[in-house]
């Protein structure tokens, strides 16, 4: 499986912020009974811990306070470092930033998690991209300058893409999927060759190039599973 | 059908947010052409033009700026217009208002759907709302203590709430759904007469007392459809 993307986003987010922060893996659905019984109450990754006194990840402190689900704490990563630029000062930036995540979980989303377990085609993939793409850095209807999604600042938008792009296409790459063989294979060879998919080829290579990403999701993990809890 | 409840939120923030504005209701499936053309080439609505000159909702400037997604609309709304309340300066509490958002859409959302057209059961709708109640005014999981989710400011999460729960609460009462007759009107009797239900009937009744909401859903469109496209 390589499908835990929603912990990962979060782990780059706390990096680019310079977050200190520990972690601690859970294996699900191997859990500890303190996760669901101290942190999350819904099992799910990635959640984190935040104030109260400094204790190990795997020791939650009462006092702490208890985040879960993804996108609640980007923006609250974003909120407590509001010089990481995670989200941009300027409204309309920061709409874009929003709304090419809800693209990309919208879009991209479906079409990865069924190529995955479901036998969706790898071609809906391709498609989700092709509807990304002109929000990409370079696309028509993406106004900044830069090589990420609101312009020359790595952000939450490009946390989410990171996480999602790097593991699909890493799939595909090694053929692993739902579908029958050598279908990832051939979208990664359309995907990487075809000048259809310039834009895509240049914000992945932008966001894989990332110390943070590339910190956070070593070579050897593409195509295995990794979730986690976080103390910060 | 009784569903358009994602315009509804944006109309009720922006009420909140005193905010001058012109609407365009657009009638979907026959929305007109220049809506998709000039506004959302999605075609989905709520969808807003900000900036640019002065002009008719139905006639939007080439200068504005377009945004679309009712989530990613009201953390505009919150960003321009911080003094509103919409969203609180405390990080936690943005964090609590984004994760309540977040169970009424995987939660709520998918019960309610269901049973308004794919003769989903209402109990789904009670299991729904047995789990949103602990994040609700007055519940375990619930820190402020005003009439609202984030105390006694309403904000984006009440937004979201009202037009959520003011729609399913009158399509149950008028029995409306795909459901079995009489299944609507057993479930809303469930829900205001079980001690069980007692936060929700508390919180629904904040809310509907709320005049943004009044405003913007008058008894009258109980059960009907509506859908706007706002210009501010």
């Amino acid at each position: 499986m390589c499908l835990s993307y929603v912990y990962h986003q979060v782990e780059i987010a706390l990096q680019e912020a310079r977050a200190e922060y520990s972690r601690f893996e859970v294996q699900i659905p191997n859990k500890p009974s303190w996760f669901t019984e101290k942190v999350n109450p819904a099992g799910k990754v990635p959640a984190i811990t935040y104030g109260g006194p400094t204790t190990p990840a795997d020791d939650p402190s009462p006092a702490s306070h208890k985040l879960a689900e993804s996108l609640v704490i980007l923006e609250f990563i974003a909120d407590i470092f509001p010089d990481s630029g995670l989200l941009p000062s300027d409204p309309l930036l920061r709409a874009s930033v929003r709304f090419f995540i809800n693209l990309v979980l919208t879009k991209l989303h479906p079409a990865h998690l069924n190529a995955m377990i479901n036998r969706g085609s790898p071609d809906h993939i391709l498609s989700a991209i092709d509807q990304l793409q002109p929000y990409m850095p370079g696309g028509s209807l993406n106004d900044s300058k830069g090589p990420f999604i609101a312009g020359n600042t790595f952000g939450n938008a490009d946390a989410v893409a990171a996480a999602y792009f790097i593991r699909l296409d890493g799939c595909l790459k090694r053929d692993i999927g739902s579908f029958p063989e050598g279908e990832g294979v051939k979208a990664y060879n359309v995907l990487h060759t075809s000048e259809q998919y310039a834009l895509y080829r240049a914000y992945l290579s932008a966001l894989a190039g990332r110390e943070s990403v590339k910190e956070t999701y070593p070579e050897m993990f593409y195509g295995a599973g990794m979730s986690a809890s976080l103390t910060i």
